[in-house]
């Protein structure tokens, strides 16, 4: 037991100083003066110099044997606790702090040049960047897989979404990509035999849309004594359980992006304010990954908001925020909206149906490059095949074809498939609370959130990292992951 | 060099997590959540933590041998900042940790109930915290004295005002004691003769209250690129050099007191924003103690703002931030209206002229309480005879007398006399500055504060801690601190 206290303590310190950084990344974003920058990258570099030591001091490795040894006499939450622990000290110690050290550069470096090249459309330029990053990820991402005995693909995918592996995705990704290319062009053939949506004109002033985004996020649960709204030129959810900090900017002629940008960010809010209260600062009080904290961002988004139901509560709001009426602002109109399907070239614009097109294909390119079957200057010909195969478009440059995403340049390798896993997630969850909750769309009509907002807590918010990230959908919804049930989800909406 | 550069690191390091939870703190007090403070009260205790180990590891007593030894190998700004390193661990090492947690422990407490007990005004249920917080830090003091060859109340003084000494205090404390009685009573009979000046009434709404502010504030030299303005219950100049934070409240009712407090912030703000960027995040690099940070401030406030010809350039302003006039608006009325004299019983209400008294009366008191010559029990009659024999009163209560402040409570020995040095070196600055710039009366009347800012940059900002407290002071005005300066000020304000 005491091995097991003593790291507590030391994970209760890490992750203190790991929430001192994220308010002053908070701070970045929405506060900081335009010339303060330097004095801040001083602060969060020593902040991460120091929690990084922490974790990677030589005596931990003496109490996870001993704690491990005595792992009986720990509680079921104890002892998740201790793999949680565990976990995110094979992902501080696995690499070689050298190792770490070159990433960082290499990360850093390749980043700052990407935003050069990408406007000027030079991928040749950017090769040699993009190259040294990948060489330096395969080398982190094989001492991670050799530490955690993992492939060194699901070593890197470990690190946002725990306890999902290439295996699990390929078959679920496969199904979709075998689904998607059809069900788009059937799509696109019935949205082109229906009247347009009517256009929304604005301009819609920040204060009545601020107004009503908060009364939106008071409304689902979000508890303005733990939290604050403010405007950041990208919006984000920040902070930490006990302060949460979300962001959203105010578009004086797109009122519906920023609407809908506030009901998904509340849905992250909403999971880190329903984390476990007994277990802030300890690794099994986090949220469980980023495909978790996808799911509860696009359940609040894409399956609560983009509703009949949700909008025939909330257009009444919408034109008395802005004093305003007209057929446009009808709740089937304003649905319709924000459904239309159009395959694009760049993912963040995509829409829901043809985003995972996006998120298959690069999950699939990056897989091969870590796997050493794609190198980087083969990677512009492969983008383009895989477009023109799941999307039936063809970029007409790198900068809108496999330059587009910060993620690579970055070194972020295994995050892309949690947008969709997310989103999948999303679907298996609404489908059984639909079923826990029989009238829940006559609840959503009247803006009653409370039954959902209570299963979400129960299921989800309050389960932390108890389990790995499969477990906890098979616990919550009684079944594995299941793209039927994300398929059905796009069939009713689209093709119904 | 070597055991010098490795110090040097460490106080890198060292002082951005200082500045980390210095712009938390700056949150705390004006953007956070009102319940989120048991989230950041973890965040600021492991960063004080980590400071403070960071600080106390062993291996610096040896870096400290061996740099001091080489010492000859330094410049003189490098020799400087390894003896103010030395005197940071000096404060951080003297003193056992478990007293140093004993002392934290108490003064928590003793706070706590003195916010009861003041109310109630009940010093004998306070009495034993206070006596338990008294008995500490005598032993910190004296931990502190023996490993710093100081008195134990220097020791406590070097916290605040580095290099002076009670010794130093006591004959300029005697002096302005023996004159401020005679000359309060005079200042008091000239102002009974004078008509009242009338009065500013409101309400004054804060949009043009903050807009003023800010004109003032950047008019002065502040750069709002690397700081900002924003409102908090208490007001203070907080976060680090490259980012100062300070902040306001409006009181609709009450401008003056608003539009002086911004110009006493600005004055601490710019002497952040001038410390040498070249030593930035090295002890040499802070600000000289207390005493200096305050002169700066006073300087700005009560040197510069509160003159006819200061006066003579913002009135105009004020009339135009709120649209009024009258004879009240003069420069004349807006002067006598913030220089009226009258003893009162609370500190922080007192003007100018009696402002000293308090402070002398507390430091005598302090001084005594640490040498063990006064015990908390015969604190409230030694604080009434010294109040008569000030200020020519007797406070009704003790809530309005020896209660009155949070300083002892919370354990802050050796703080107070740094109110009126720093007043006094405020004096004694301007006096130079006058000599330096012969026409600044003319330059200020039209709002050109550069060659002031100039003299304040060259020989108190960019000097950092350079020196000790004394020395700074004869090096920008070729003597030491003088009261006859202060007197002579005083005396041309109040009876001339």
């Amino acid at each position: 037991m005491q091995a097991y206290r003593e790291l507590e303590t030391v994970f209760r310190r890490h992750s203190a100083l790991r929430a001192s950084a994220s308010m002053l990344q908070w701070d970045n974003s929405t506060m900081m003066p335009e010339n303060s920058g330097d004095a801040r990258g001083e602060q969060l570099a020593a902040l991460s110099e120091v929690s990084h030591e922490m974790i990677t001091q030589p005596r931990l490795a003496d109490l996870f044997a001993k704690a491990e040894a005595s792992s009986n006499e720990l509680d079921e939450w104890q002892r998740a606790n201790l793999r949680e622990m565990k976990r995110a000290w094979h992902h501080e110690t696995a690499v070689p702090a050298e190792l770490v050290s070159a990433l960082t550069k290499a990360c850093h470096e390749s980043e700052l040049f990407w935003r050069k090249a990408r406007k000027e459309n030079n991928f040749k330029a950017f090769l040699p960047y993009q190259e040294k990053v990948l060489s330096l990820v395969r080398e982190s991402a094989q001492a991670k897989a050799l530490a955690m005995n993992l492939t060194p693909y699901d070593a890197l995918l470990d690190q946002y979404d725990p306890g999902t592996t290439s295996a699990m995705i390929d078959g679920i990704f496969d199904d979709l990509a075998a689904f998607l290319p059809d069900f788009i062009a059937k799509v696109i053939d019935k949205q082109s035999k229906e009247p347009a949506p009517l256009e929304l004109r604005g301009p819609f002033p920040a204060p009545p849309q601020k107004a009503l985004g908060k009364t939106m996020m008071q409304k689902l649960g979000f508890d303005f004594t733990r939290g604050r709204l403010d405007e950041s030129a990208h919006p984000f959810c920040g902070g930490v359980p006990g302060d949460v900090r979300l962001t959203t900017r105010y578009n004086e002629d797109d009122f519906l992006s920023g609407f809908f940008g506030v009901m998904h960010e509340t849905g992250h809010a909403l999971y880190e304010m329903g984390l476990p209260a007994k277990w802030r600062n300890q690794p099994v009080g986090d949220a469980r990954g980023m495909a978790f904290h996808e799911s509860q961002s696009l359940l609040s988004e894409m399956q609560l908001s983009i509703s009949l139901d949700f909008l025939a509560y909330a257009t009444p709001l919408m034109r008395n925020a802005f004093n305003v009426s007209g057929p446009e602002w009808s709740p089937e109109n304003i649905y319709a909206s924000v459904t239309r399907v159009k395959p694009s070239l760049i993912r963040v614009d995509a829409d829901e149906a043809t985003y995972p097109a996006h998120v298959i294909l690069r999950y699939r390119l990056e897989k091969q490059m870590i796997a050493g079957k794609l190198e980087i200057k083969d990677l512009p010909d492969a983008w383009r095949s895989g477009m023109q195969q799941l999307l039936g478009i063809t970029p007409d440059s790198d900068a809108n074809g496999c330059m587009q995403d910060v993620h690579w340049p970055d070194g972020a390798f295994g995050y892309f498939p949690t947008y969709t896993l997310g989103a999948m997630i999303a679907a298996q969850l609404m489908d059984s609370i639909k079923k826990a909750v029989p009238n829940l769309g006559s609840q959503i009509c009247k803006g009653d959130f409370s039954q959902l907002s209570e299963w979400l807590g129960k299921n989800i918010h309050s389960q932390g990292s108890r389990f790995s990230s499969p477990d906890l959908l098979k616990h919550a919804t009684g079944k594995n992951l299941d793209s039927a049930l994300y398929k059905k989800h796009l069939q009713n909406r689209y093709l119904a």
